[in-house]
């Protein structure tokens, strides 16, 4: 795929928004990536799409990979399921809407009063546990304050997870792989993820997190240094040791990119959902959920990797493998920029390539704003000599090299 | 990819869903490819989840080829961006919500308001035109009655494009090539769309509309049959004869699946949005709007091609390509239709293999129901002949084929 940038409707910006502290907003929206429509809602844009839709997938196959059955639920909930557990004023950020008929809405800042009674329909028997079900949709929340960009949406993409289980020894089996395939999601979106023990609420005794650790986090979580142990500020005070090997506590600030939480029989009980074991008995049905903020993580990916410069993309999820960058007003230059380009998507690269008819300084530091994780520049002299500049993003110097090797370094 | 039934978590049921009186609801429910969470409002599951994105990917791939953007933009509007169109009391389905700190919010049922602002950001001379962008996002809208399944939804899936030109010309050019492109869609999705007249309300003169005939359609148009004009029953009374070649006019149902509308200058001059001509002088934008309903195209497709046994899914938007259906108790047989799914499948077919420990009956059944386009049975008696029996859901009559000509007939 080949992404010319004079066909791109979005323009980079010097300027930072106003209105926008945090690091991932600023960037994300000087490079065209987002557009604000207002505070914690925003508008992807063609590159920041790609970078989404990336996370996605990679969620998706993890997601998939746990045996998971995607769905997709709806956002209008009606106030009757929340009347059943007991949420309708117990969430703080839930939506209210008055629809046509007096029918009481909400919009849904998680699934659990859809979900239930929706696998409810169709699990009877023993025979149809376990089950987990995932859908990728978009949350609401009615937050006060929105001021962290991507991180804290009023409305944000959120993947999440819902597994049935007939007994504790089931649910904690899926539970622990349910945390690998979180740390492979996180591993492959660029971000080391600290599995941090976390409060349970009114359900459980614990859950846990996916904190990745960055100086703009909105969370404390605190590190045993010695024996990888984290726990979230709000159950451990700074004064205390580590539970395990009783080293002092290291605080450090994160943003929680993931959680996993034992729902136990709250929500099943509350629907009356139960199954019939082999003995013909009614049995409990336990229950787990799974978040993982996908515009979040694309907020946090920023937040950890961004420079001076601009944004810094691992390549799993970066919007294109290579930036093509002419420099120069020679025709020559352009077409061998242009067949550098076709030859790397016709190899199944994502190129964007700079047609654009812009000086060298100004296409240099778009470059670095947008962040592609390799940025190959052809010019006059260097077509003299039959070779190309390379750049890795992250690299703090370019290399020259022949074409050929170029090619050849590629595998083409 | 192979789907097994005996992993998925829906199952299907002979009973019709109370309170659905359309086709599509009723079928779409009654084989698990849906759930109903309130009237119009529908969550999708594993086989529905997969038309849906057929559908999607169709629908893109149309849009990308006239050089649209894809965007995504949010359901949460601020009541400011209405307030400039007029429209904040105009719109009589548009769900409104009282945010936090006293912000008046709107549901998106359509997103004229939010896109301008958003293109306006980046097009200011006339160089930056023409532009097309397009979203596939969900659309809200707080009907008083929702009773025909997915063809009516409050909440529900569209693609919306909108096309920004600096003159009529220019905008007239595109509104055909998106005509065209549109009717590409609907002949992918297997359906045969009428190109119809229809008020242009207080935008415009005109508009036109794509209706698929059927019994069950709400709309009214009324059809030449000697020129092909097809008009809306809102601008043509029965009565009156085709304005082309003055035969009587005939009257059908159909189900609108998709509009296109000449928006002129209505948003665009709402915004002050306008752009620089090559003397430096501001003019005016002229705006298209061109809308697909997916999940009512879902709808549609289902209601157009049902038969008395189910569904009949058009081979391109099918949950699977080929429906694997091994009968008996016999292990050699599932061994056998297990090496059929998987050999499809490593050539890149769909398979839904019902593995299930269910009666013959009630596997051909459920296969008529849920609609997939050919079906592979292997049994007992045709494993002793080195045959297959093949069905095509269209066919009144499966053949036998022996195990090698059925793999010769799907290239392998």
């Amino acid at each position: 795929m080949i992404l010319r940038q004079s066909q791109l409707f979005t323009k980079t910006t010097k300027e930072n928004p106003k209105d926008e502290v945090s690091t991932n907003a600023r960037l994300l929206m000087r490079a065209g990536f987002v557009s604000k429509v207002m505070a914690g809602v925003y508008s992807y844009l063609p590159l920041g799409l790609r970078v989404m839709e990336k996370i996605k997938t990679i969620v998706r196959e993890e997601m998939n990979s746990l045996g998971a059955q995607e769905i997709l639920m709806p956002a209008l909930h009606p106030k009757e399921n929340y009347e059943k557990t007991k949420r309708w004023d117990a969430i703080d950020v839930l939506f209210k809407i008055d629809g046509a008929n007096n029918k009481e809405l909400a919009l849904g800042s998680t699934h659990e009063e859809i979900v239930t009674p929706l696998v409810q329909q169709y699990v009877k028997s023993y025979k149809d546990l376990p089950l987990a079900v995932y859908q990728i949709q978009d949350k609401f929340r009615n937050e006060a304050r929105a001021k962290s960009g991507l991180l804290r949406g009023r409305e944000f993409s959120m993947k999440d997870l819902y597994s049935f289980h007939k007994t504790a020894e089931d649910f904690e089996e899926f539970y622990k792989k349910a945390a690998q395939a979180y740390h492979r999601v996180f591993e492959r979106c660029g971000m080391n993820a600290k599995y941090t023990a976390a409060d349970g609420g009114v359900f459980s005794k614990f859950s846990h997190e996916f904190q990745v650790v960055t100086p703009h986090g909105e969370d404390i979580v605190f590190s045993c240094g010695n024996c990888d142990l984290h726990t979230n500020k709000e159950i451990v005070s700074a004064d205390e040791t580590c539970e395990t090997c009783s080293e002092p506590l290291e605080s450090t600030k994160a943003i929680e990119v993931g959680n996993i939480f034992p729902l136990k029989t709250k929500f099943s009980s509350a629907f009356d959902f139960t199954y019939t074991d082999a003995d013909g008995k009614e049995q409990d049905i336990l229950m787990g959920c799974y978040g993982i903020g996908i515009s979040r993580v694309m907020g946090a990916i920023v937040e950890v990797h961004a420079d001076e410069q601009g944004m810094v993309w691992p390549a799993a999820v970066a919007p294109a493998d290579v930036h093509v960058v002419p420099v120069g007003d020679s025709e020559a230059v352009m077409k061998k920029a242009n067949e550098i380009a076709i030859t790397l998507s016709d190899h199944g690269k994502d190129v964007l390539f700079d047609d654009r008819d812009e000086r060298p300084g100004a296409k240099f530091a778009d470059s670095d704003l947008i962040g592609i994780p390799v940025r190959i520049v052809v010019s006059e002299r260097l077509l003299e000599q039959n070779a190309v500049e390379v750049k890795e993003r992250t690299a703090a110097e370019p290399t020259i090299v022949s074409e050929a090797e170029f090619y050849s370094q590629w595998g083409m």
